[in-house]
Parts: structure tokens; sequence; C-alpha cells
């Protein structure tokens, strides 16, 4: 791709002249795009030294700041980088109606790790996979994308690069990282040529000629404009749903699943005690270990949700974990993709993070109170079973239980919050309403079962009409699998 | 304080019967506490190895995981802490009706520091105040604040220290640094004595022995429930106004301003031009010396703002700046003091942040609209002053400008707006609701400018009945105020 651009100046008067005249044009689509609740994400790379962070300050000049942001993604050394990949992107994701420059992004960070070995080839292929994975769902949640490669010659590049070092201002701007990459500049060809080859599933890559930064933000602009205009005659694109085969793990139906499972006080309390120690035990050697825990709740309203995650962090150290209460979004993540008010709740490496309810809302209530499109929330299963595997490839640990009750035990439970003072702000006029569309719910439920857990991910169907066995069988899972990483962890390394 | 502290155990067994009833009483105050929207702030400070993380972790044991967050402040080190030294703090206070548990803080992160001599006794002292200033604006905020520390003597630690090196699991959990702690143990005591001392003016402390873990936690509970209790019972306290003498810069009243100031084309695409490119040297320079640059931007509607900012941003690097248009704030945001969401957007060193409107809204329209009591926006003026100041302190440039308009100008611009399509959307009923409050606005616009044009961040009145002259005016501020603050740093460095 990159032999194929011409890298040669054009008319830089007439690309002045157009580019002033495409500023007036974004500036007038700013307004409809807010009306459109289009979000615009900007993904601009290329070489050091090829002017990004002008164009980028080109592109901005007439547009109102309450409608645009810049980012700018410095690579961060692999080893400091304390969560996934894909994070400092998939965070800063702009809202609807609103414009998102990234200066540099997921290519320069992977292209350049490669480079510096700090990455393997199997985690390269990964990551390619990961950013097609990300570009698909933006696309498929209506974002609109566009990637532009700054494109100039090894010699242009070593002009620029030795007029930086020759003035005492500029000087801190040509990196020794820029410099290195001058040296490999041939190898820098062919790394961004294969990235750019195997990125293109749902987004394509436009390289264009940096030589003269006139001619290249008129062209940036062209493109961005043109996507704009599109966008906005098209409407706001809802993906189709689509399968990938993931390894699934089958999983019962909820009604042949065997409630009557349950436990006595005097063994609930000493198991209770071993398996705390236990966990608190394994949690030490994971936060030294780095291991992020990913643990995510849902089950029925009054199912023991909250006691059962009580018994799960009571004996962690605060220092090492979160719980994350999931409520009705706010307007500021309903503005953004679905995932998003989950990717920035994510734990550190080392951190356990406990989630009370979770992204599967997208396939239960979303879907059932008609909050998303159907076809937004068919999509998700694969979405989600994408977002996990991202978090089982950073090296997390992902369980998932389903707190499982019955519809007799519901109503028992109801109505002792009902008629005990303490508990009456538990139980809500919506817990009821929910209770009506049981049947409903246990559709989406088996389905979401069915279609979502995955060998690195899997769900536990959690029988809790005996809260205390539940607690027992939860924390022995987590203890199981906490054992199984530590030891993984360890093989790796004796590799 | 520490050595009128008896570092003895209590009868454990009582403790922990006594720790369990309070337990409950705090799991029955959450609903209470949600319910009168009290945000509640724990600061757990003490020795290393005091037990600070067991101690959080026995009192959050029955709380719904809803109601609280645990924060764990690592110490950063200094050069490494690219922000004013109580945005860590400030960024995670709680939402009414939470708890926030913080893991050590202000008082670990000063007194260390101040030991290993990376704060001047300078800088120590303006922390003191700054805690002070802090502390009191949460009190007067309506938030229940409870600082404890853990006292253990020498020998207590020595223990403890030694139990933990002495097992492979738990021997990173000592670190060199509470290691140096140990050994200079009375040094310690001095400089805790003395920090605990200065920072008892609007929250007092309170400091237990943790030579039990489970008297420890019995008494912070009782102190943390016996504060709900009261909290609850005197309903959201609201601090009173009081005034602290800061050095003010005279201004006119706006009546008096004259507008008349006007620019030619020529002369301003010339002087435009100059303005701007020195701008973006200086701003080069800035960011290599990490010098922080807050401007804000207050003003008429119509009068211009947005116009003056893009002519700021343009020649600025947009990896090096960030716009912040501030609107009316979201439910998360309403929930917190009113400072904070500007504390969570505060530029990075080297960084300029320019505020599309400001926390001078607390004293304009919530003045005027009531969403906020008398009492909160006359105790603005001085929270806002210390807020700046402590911006200032850390080393940022911060200036203010009033973009001013007559009443005439603006029902011109307005006119115009609602007679040109492609301005259409400038123009809301809000803006014509506005205006018919211009006296009202008048006055509270003129005495802010009186209480809050201070030395270190002073107001400028920008007549902008020409936009024109109103940018160039600003611009010619803007370098002035930049190329001062280079000179000074260099002063400061050749002392």
């Amino acid at each position: 791709m990159l032999k194929e651009c011409e890298v040669k100046s054009g008319d830089k008067k007439e690309a002045a002249a157009e580019l002033k005249e495409l500023r007036n044009v974004l500036a007038s689509q700013q307004q409809l795009l807010r009306d459109a609740k289009l979000p615009v994400l900007v993904l601009i790379e290329g070489w050091a030294a090829a002017g990004k962070g002008s164009l980028i300050r080109e592109m901005i000049r007439e547009i109102d700041p309450r409608f645009y942001n810049v980012v700018s993604s410095a690579v961060i050394p692999e080893k400091e980088m304390r969560y996934p990949f894909l994070y400092p992107y998939a965070s800063a994701i702009p809202e609807n109606g609103k414009i998102v420059f990234m200066d540099s992004g997921w290519m320069e960070d992977t292209v350049r790790k490669f480079l510096h070995r700090e990455i393997t080839p199997g985690e390269y292929r990964r990551r390619i996979r990961q950013v097609n994975e990300f570009e698909r769902q933006l696309r498929d949640g209506g974002y609109l994308v566009l990637k532009v490669f700054l494109h100039i010659s090894k010699d242009e590049q070593f002009e620029r690069l030795s007029m930086l070092k020759g003035h005492a201002d500029t000087e801190w701007r040509a990196t020794d990282e820029d410099l290195w990459q001058h040296r490999e500049y041939k190898r820098f060809v062919a790394a961004y040529e294969d990235f750019m080859e195997k990125t293109q599933v749902a987004c394509k890559w436009h390289v264009l000629s940096a030589a003269n930064r006139k001619c290249a933000a008129r062209d940036t602009m062209k493109l961005l404009t043109g996507m704009i205009t599109e966008g906005l005659k098209n409407g706001r694109y809802v993906g189709e749903p689509f399968k990938e085969e993931f390894p699934l793990i089958e999983m019962p139906k909820l009604k042949d699943v065997d409630l009557s499972p349950a436990i006595s006080d005097e063994e609930y309390s000493k198991k209770l005690k071993k398996l705390q120690a236990r966990l608190h035990e394994l949690h030490n050697i994971l936060y030294r270990l780095k291991i992020p825990v990913v643990l995510c709740y849902e089950g029925w309203d009054a199912a023991g949700k909250g006691g059962n995650i009580r018994r799960v962090a009571s004996p962690l150290d605060p220092r090492g974990f979160d719980v994350r209460p999931i409520a009705s979004p706010e307007p500021h993540e309903l503005n953004r993709q679905y995932l998003w008010r989950f990717w920035t709740r994510l734990p550190r490496s080392g951190h356990i993070c406990i989630f009370d309810r979770t992204w599967y809302g997208r396939v239960m209530v979303e879907r059932l109170e008609g909050f998303c499109k159907e076809k937004d929330w068919q999509r998700a299963y694969n979405e989600i079973n994408e977002f996990e595997r991202q978090l089982t490839d950073w090296g997390a640990v992902v369980l998932k239980f389903w707190i499982h009750i019955d519809q007799d035990t519901q109503l028992a439970r109801f109505t002792d919050r009902q008629n005990t003072p303490e508990k009456q702000w538990k139980i809500t006029d919506e817990d009821w309403r929910n209770r009506e569309k049981w049947d409903q719910y246990e559709v989406a439920v088996d389905e979401m079962l069915q279609k979502t857990s995955t060998e690195n991910a899997p769900w536990y169907i959690i029988e809790s009409n005996d809260k205390k066995y539940a607690r027992i069988r939860t924390l022995k899972i987590i203890v199981k699998a906490l054992e199984e990483a530590i030891e993984k962890d360890f093989e790796n390394k004796m590799k």
C-alpha cells in the first residue's frame, strides 16, 4: 500500500484554498452530526515527523470545541501497561454527535512494539484479530471510522528530523524512537504494510502523501467530510448479526436445573472459613503475578447476588479489588457504544473486579424492554464473546455466575422483604414488574447461557434456593479457577 | 497525639462481638444515608503494617457494594505526579449517599515526601494549608469526614514486619519503604504528630491503638456509625460564608467598561498571525518546562467566546492542549461537591486547558436559578479563590476572561443567528430567557469580578463588541503571561 502511494507535493496554494472550503463544510456538518447523533472516530497514523499533529490542527480549526476531542496516544511500554491492549482506545471513543481525532493509536502501538520485540509474533496476530473485532464493533454500532496513514519518503523524513534536531526549541521533538525508526525505515515499511493489509476488514485504510502539509490536510478533510455526508445520508448503521465459532460449553436449560442442593449451617461455617482463607492466600499470589480477575454476577432479583458477592469480597485485601455495581446507564454512557462503560471499569492487572450485573444487560433487560434494536442484541452475543476473549487473551481469569432460584423462592423472598422494615428498600415496583416477565426472561437467559458460555469465559449456574449452598459453590469454583491460573502461569514461565 | 494514645490490646472476644453488632448498625444506616443523600469520606492513615487494609475489610463486610468504594492511595513520586497534590483525593470523593474508604491519603503522601526531602519545608506548609482548605470545603459542602490514624508501637511494628518478611507469600508486602519507616520510627512520630496537629481545622483526627485488629476495627466502626447517626440527625450541613483576605485586583464595574475599541481587518490579520506564531513557540517551551496553563472563558451569550477560543487553540499542538466545554452537570456530577467535575478535568503539567465556561457557574447561573443555596454560592467566592490558588501553587498559569458586549450588540447577534439558517442551532430559547435576566446577571458578574480577581489568577474583561479586537487582546494577554511564566521558571532554576 505504501509503495502505491505517490509521495509527491501537490499545488500548495490550491490545496490551501480547498482546505479552507472544506473546513467550512465540516463546520456546517457539526450540527447535522449532533442532530443525527452520529459518532465519528478519526485515526491518524503515519511516519514520525509526517505531521500528524499539525494535520489535526488544520482540521479542527473551524469546529466548535464542544464537538470534538483530540486524543494523543503515546506508546506505553508493554510492561507498564496494566490494561488490555485496546483499553486506551476503547476508553477514548467519541460520544454520539462528536468527533474524536486520535493522534496515532492501535497501529503504531502494535507495529513499534513488534519491531522492538516487545510483543511476540503470536501476540501480534492476536492484536490484528482484536483490532478487526474492535473496528467492526464500532462500525456495527453506528460509528463512522476514518483511518489515515500519512506517508513520507525516507529522504523527506531525514530532512524533517534534521530540521527539528537543528533548533534548540524543537530538538526534543525528534526523539530517539524517531531516529531509530528512520534508521529502520525499510523494516517499518514492511511492518506498516503488513499491519494495514490485515486490518481492513471493517474499515479501510487511506494512505496519503504527506510531502506537503496543506495537501495532506486537504485530502484528509475530503475523506472526512465525504464520509460524514455519506453517513448522514444513510442514517445510523446497525450491523447485521453474525456468528463466529467460539468453543462453547453446553449448558442445561434453567428449568432443568435441580435447585434442591442445600448445606447445613455447621458445614457452611466450616467450609466458608476454609475457602475464604484460601481465597485470601490466592489473591496475594495473583497480585504478585499481576493476573487480573473478572467475576461476573447475574441472576434473578432476590436470588442472593449481594450476599454471595460479600462472602467473596470479604477475605480480599481492599487495595486489590473492586466491586462494580452496574445500574442503568447514565446519559454519557448511553451516548457511547454499550461496552464502553465496562471497558472503562476494567481492573488493573493483578486486581480482582466483581461486576454486580454486567454487559449481559444487553441481551436481557435491553432486549426485553426494547432499549436496543433486535439486530443490536442479536449481534451482542458474538461481540461479548469477543470482548471476553480479549480479556482472557490479556491474561484475565473470567468467570460468570448466574445466581439461580425458582419462582416460589423469589416470591417468598419478595414477601419477606416487603414485610421487614429494614429490608423494604431492597424491593421496588420494578422487581414486581420484572417478576411478571419471568417467562420472557427465562427464554433470554437460556439463549444467553447457550451462546456465551465459552471455554475461556464460562458460565456457572449457581443453585441458590439455599443461599449458603450457593456461596460455598461459588467460592469453590473461584478458588479452583484461580489455582489453575496460577499453575498455568507457572508452566508458561517454565517453558 | 501519638504519645497520648495507649497502644494496648483490648479484650479481643468482646471486641469481635461488638464489631459484629456495629457492622449491622452500619448496614442499616446505608439506606438512610442514601435517602438523606449524605456523602461519607473515611480516611484511614497509620503506620506501615498497622493493618489499614484489613481494618477496611472488617468495616465493609456487611455493606452493599453499591454503597461504598475503597480507594487505595499509593504515594506517587513527586516527579511523576503531573497533577496538583490534592488531585487524586479530590477526584476520589464519594457521591451523595455513598461511602469512600481511603487507604492512606494526603497525610502519608505529605509526611513521607517531607521526610524523604522530596518536598521543601515551604511546600510542606503549603500542603498543610491546602489540606485544611480541602477538608473544610468538603465539610461545608455537606460531607461527613472521618480521619483515623492507626497507631502501633515500634516493637509491634518490628514483629509484624518480621512476620511478613518471614513468609515467601507475604515477603513482598514489607516494602523497603516500610523498613525505612521502621528504622526512622522516631522521626516519623514527630512528623505525624506535626501533621495531625496542624490539620485539625475542619475535621479532627482520631488516633486509635491498632495493637489488636478487632479492637481497632471496633473503635473505628464506633466512630463511623456515631458520625453517621449524628449526621442523619442534623441533616446535611451547609457551611457558613467566610472570607479570607486574598490579594485582589480592583476591577471596574461592567457598565463602566468602554466597549468602543476596534481594529481594522488588515491590522487584525497581521497581528493575529504574529501572536499565533508566538503562542505556538511558547507552547513548545511550556511543554518542555512542564508548566500547566488553565485558561477560563466566561461571558455573555453571543459575546464571541467560541471564535475567541478557536483563535487561541488553532496554533497549539493538539497533543498538548484540550478544550473543555462545560455544559450542565450530569447526574453523577451533581452528586458530588461542585468543584469535582473541574478537578477531574484539569490538564497534566505542560498542557494547556481551555475551559469554555467554568466553575464560576456556581456564582452566576446556579445563584440566579436557585440551583444551590444562598450560603453555597456566597461561600463559593472564597472556595474558588482557594481552588485557583492550589492551581497556581502547583505552578499553573491561570487566566480568566470575561468576554464582554453590550445589550444592543447581543440583540443584533441573536437576531442574526435567528435569521441565518446555518447559525440557528447556536440560539436557543434559553438564550432569550437569560437575556431577560441581563440586569441580575450583571449584578452577579460584577460581584464575581470584584471578589475573585486575585493576583495569582486575575480576571480580564475583554471588550468584544468588535470580536476581532477581542481576539487580539486575549492573545496578547496570554502571550505576555506565558512569557512571564517562562521567565519566572528560569529565574527559579537559577536561584
